[in-house]
């Protein structure tokens, strides 16, 4: 089947993209060089070009598309007016979407100190966009009566944190099951703020 | 003040290893050379040599005596027979011992995929007996029932990364204290095991 050169330019971008996460992931991304990332892409390095201005540029979209991902897969979640079952809902989503991409994930934390201070801002503002979910559904918990939290932006990222860790350990022919460690890691948050 | 031969080399040994730590923690060890580590140090490559044989080597001490420092200074804390109080003890502790030592926390994370698999196997025993102190507290309020823990492991997985979690945001500077933050993280610790 004959594909158009647009088709074709979008799969080379994804492949880029999937190449650079996971050299980037793999080796850090001050050690990873335009020539190998082609290499990995299957593309001769003028070919990136189409698709990227620099390096920076390409950590700044990896990064920031995340978060932008990230925002649009929550906003997908409906989140019920209850708090606790709001809570219970994003802390299911948090986990499930962060556990499917761990280097996406190492590469979020571990790569902002590479971010042009411009750059670090905006993603920093994605970041405080997406917590923001976290805290107003704590703070209207708080507010109800029915949560217990002492500071609503330390308990945003001390739950934050605490899933995102699963990223780290889990495997999926592990001794729990995600469904198991979901339900496990969803007890301790709903206790953490006495839901 | 004439100094011996001895204490020289130890200085410089420090210094190497705060060289090491600094710019691994920020550019990744896979894009930082022998030679920019003796630079920073202030000494020849080959003196590095006299105190590493590789890069490598060099990796696994500082991950290696990380695990060690943090099991050494646990040893000098008193943790009370009663497990509440015991998890009180440790978890300040912990919250404590990492916030001073950000760049090396962030190392010993991030670079454990440099390490070779013999290397990594090593620090990752260590790793699993300071994690044991942990289990084995939350063991015992489970036992004694004054703890809720639905699986020790995983709870001790959740308790550390929402601990080691501050290093990635507190300054000094900041809003709270350490003092404060401090005792609203061992609020939401306690929470989270019922006790």
């Amino acid at each position: 089947m004959a594909r158009t050169t647009g088709s074709t330019s979008v799969e080379t971008g994804q492949r880029l993209r999937r190449a650079a996460v996971s050299l980037f992931a793999r080796h850090g991304y001050a050690a990873v060089s335009m020539r190998q990332i082609a290499a990995e892409t299957g593309v001769q390095v003028g070919a990136l070009y189409n698709h990227t201005t620099d390096k920076q540029s390409l950590l700044f979209d990896l990064l920031s598309d995340h978060m932008d991902d990230l925002m649009a897969a929550l906003d997908q979640v409906v989140l019920p007016a209850d708090p606790v079952l709001a809570l219970e809902a994003f802390t299911r989503f948090h986990l499930r979407y962060h556990a499917e991409r761990p280097d996406a994930v190492f590469i979020a934390y571990m790569e902002l100190r590479n971010l042009t201070p411009e750059n670090f801002m905006q993603v920093e503002s994605q970041r405080r966009a997406y917590e923001a979910r976290l805290e107003e559904i704590l703070r209207r918990g708080k507010a109800g009566g029915v949560m217990h939290v002492a500071d609503v932006k330390l308990a945003c990222l001390a739950i934050i944190a605490l899933l995102t860790g699963v990223t780290t350990w889990f495997r999926p022919a592990g001794r729990l099951s995600q469904a198991e460690v979901e339900d496990i890691y969803w007890d301790m948050t709903r206790r953490l703020v006495d839901a």
